[in-house]
C-alpha cells in the first residue's frame, strides 16, 4: 500500500528542481529498471507488481514495496505503467578535459526535447561513445521522458552539462581536438576524411548550432540529401536532430 | 468565433474511423501548413490567427476562419497551438507494384509509434525515397502526431497499407526485386554491396521483422554496434526504429 506522502514524493522528482535537490530520478519498466539493477546505477528503491517481484533478482540493498497495478498507476510517468518503478542515485561524473582525446564525444548545444535527448544518448551507446557534453540549456538527462527514451543506456552513458563556450575553447586550442559541425556549407560527410577522434557538436532542434558555438567549429560538415524536390514543390529542409547524429555517427565509425 | 459543431467536426479527426470516413485529416503550425498550401495536398479550411492570415498567402479554394488563439487552443492537438490549423483532403494513391522496380522503397512491418512514422516519412523525403508500403497493422500516417512528426514531408511521400505478404511476393517473385532487411544474423551493411534500387524493410519497435516477413527478405543485412560494453556490464541492444532506417538509407545512398 503507498502512502501519500511516497506519491508525492515520487511524483516530486518528475521537477528538475527536485531532482537535483535529491540527487535522485525515476525509471520504469519491466525492460529498463533490470538494467540499471544491472549497472553501476545505485538503485536505492523499487515499487513493483508483486509478479515483478517474484521474477527478478533484486539486491537486498534495495527497498523494495510490493505494490499493486492500479498504484503504479498513481506514480508512473508512462501512458501505461509497467510492473516497475525505480528511484535511482543520480551519478556524479567529472568531467576531465584531458580524458576525452583519442575519443568521440558527442556535444550538445540545446537539445530541448526529450525524445531526441533519450535517442541521442541511445545512439552514443550503440557506437561506443561514453560522453556526451551538453549545454547548460540542454534538457536534463534525467528527466523521465530522457531515461524511458534511453531504454536502459542512461546506465552506461555520461552526461555532462557545463558552459559550451568555454569547453569548446579548451578543447580546441589546449588540446587540439577536432570540432565537427554539421552546417549547411560543410562538406560532403561521405566523401570528407574522418578523424577516429574529436568532438561533433549536435544544434538546437529548431534554430541549429547557435553562433558563438560556430565559430568554434573547425571541421565543417554535412549530410547531403537525395531528396527529388530540390527545385520546386518543397523539399524535405533538414533532418530531425537525432536522425543526424545517428547519420554522422555511422560515417565516423564504419572507417 | 467557432461553432460547437466545427469544435466537434474537428476534434472528431483526431480518430482514425473519423478521418475515413471523411477522407480528411489534420496539419497543424506556420511551419507546416504554408508548405501543404504549397503542395499537392488538397486545403479545405484554414482556422487561423489574423496574423497568420495576414502574413500568409492562401488561395482562394481554401475557406478561411479567423480565430482567436484561445479557440486554436480549443481544436488543437499539439501541447501549443501555433497560429494555424488545416483540415486537408486525405490523398488517395494507387500502389503501382510494377513503379517500384529500379527505385529504393521502404517498407515498414507494424511500425506503431506515431513519432517514429512521422520521423521515417522524413527520412525517406531527405533520401529521395519516393513510396512507403506499410503493413495494415502500422499506425495511420494521417493521425495528427504522425502529420506534425513529418514537419511537412507528408505532402511528398506517397504512404501505401497493403497485406505485406502478398506485396513481398509479388515484388520479389514477379519483380525480382531485392528485399533488405536487418536481421541479427545479417551481413555488415558498412562492408556489404547495396543495390541502387530494392525494398528495405524495417521491423516493430518491440519485436522486430515478423517471422512471415522475415521469410521473405533476400538480403539480410545488419547494422554493427561499436559499444565497448559487449562482454557484461549490458549493452545497447538495439537502435530505434527511425534511427536504424536512417542508417540504412545513408549506407544505401551515399555509394
Amino acid at each position: 500500500m503507498l502512502s501519500k506522502s511516497q506519491i508525492s514524493f515520487i511524483n516530486s522528482l518528475k521537477q528538475k528542481k527536485y531532482r537535483e535537490e535529491q540527487q535522485l530520478f525515476v525509471a520504469e519498466g519491466a525492460k529498463i529498471v533490470p538494467e540499471l539493477l544491472n549497472s553501476s546505477i545505485i538503485v536505492k528503491q523499487i515499487y513493483a507488481t508483486s509478479d515483478f517481484l517474484r521474477n527478478n533478482l533484486i539486491p537486498s540493498t534495495v527497498e523494495r514495496f510490493e505494490i499493486k497495478e492500479n498504484e503504479l498507476e498513481r506514480i508512473s510517468s508512462l501512458t501505461k505503467a509497467n510492473e516497475v518503478l525505480a528511484v535511482c542515485e543520480t551519478p556524479n561524473y567529472v568531467l576531465d578535459n584531458e580524458s576525452l582525446t583519442g575519443k568521440l564525444t558527442l556535444v550538445l548545444d540545446d537539445i530541448k526535447d526529450p525524445g531526441n535527448l533519450g535517442t541521442i544518448i541511445r545512439i552514443a551507446d550503440w557506437f561506443g561513445i561514453e560522453n556526451i557534453v551538453c549545454s547548460s540549456e540542454t534538457v536534463d538527462a534525467f528527466n523521465p521522458k530522457v531515461v524511458q527514451a534511453t531504454m536502459g543506456s542512461i546506465a552506461r552513458i555520461k552526461v555532462h552539462y557545463v558552459s559550451l563556450t568555454e569547453f569548446l575553447q579548451v578543447q580546441s586550442l589546449k588540446f587540439k581536438v577536432s570540432v565537427y559541425g554539421a552546417l549547411l556549407e560543410g562538406k560532403n560527410i561521405y566523401s570528407e576524411k574522418l578523424s577516429s577522434e574529436g568532438l561533433i557538436v549536435i544544434g538546437n532542434e529548431s534554430r541549429g548550432i547557435s553562433e558563438e558555438v560556430q565559430k568554434l567549429i573547425t571541421d565543417k560538415i554535412s549530410i547531403p540529401s537525395f531528396s527529388h524536390y530540390k527545385s520546386g514543390g518543397g523539399e524535405a529542409e533538414s533532418l530531425n536532430a537525432a536522425i543526424a547524429t545517428s547519420i554522422i555517427c555511422s560515417e565516423f565509425r564504419r572507417r
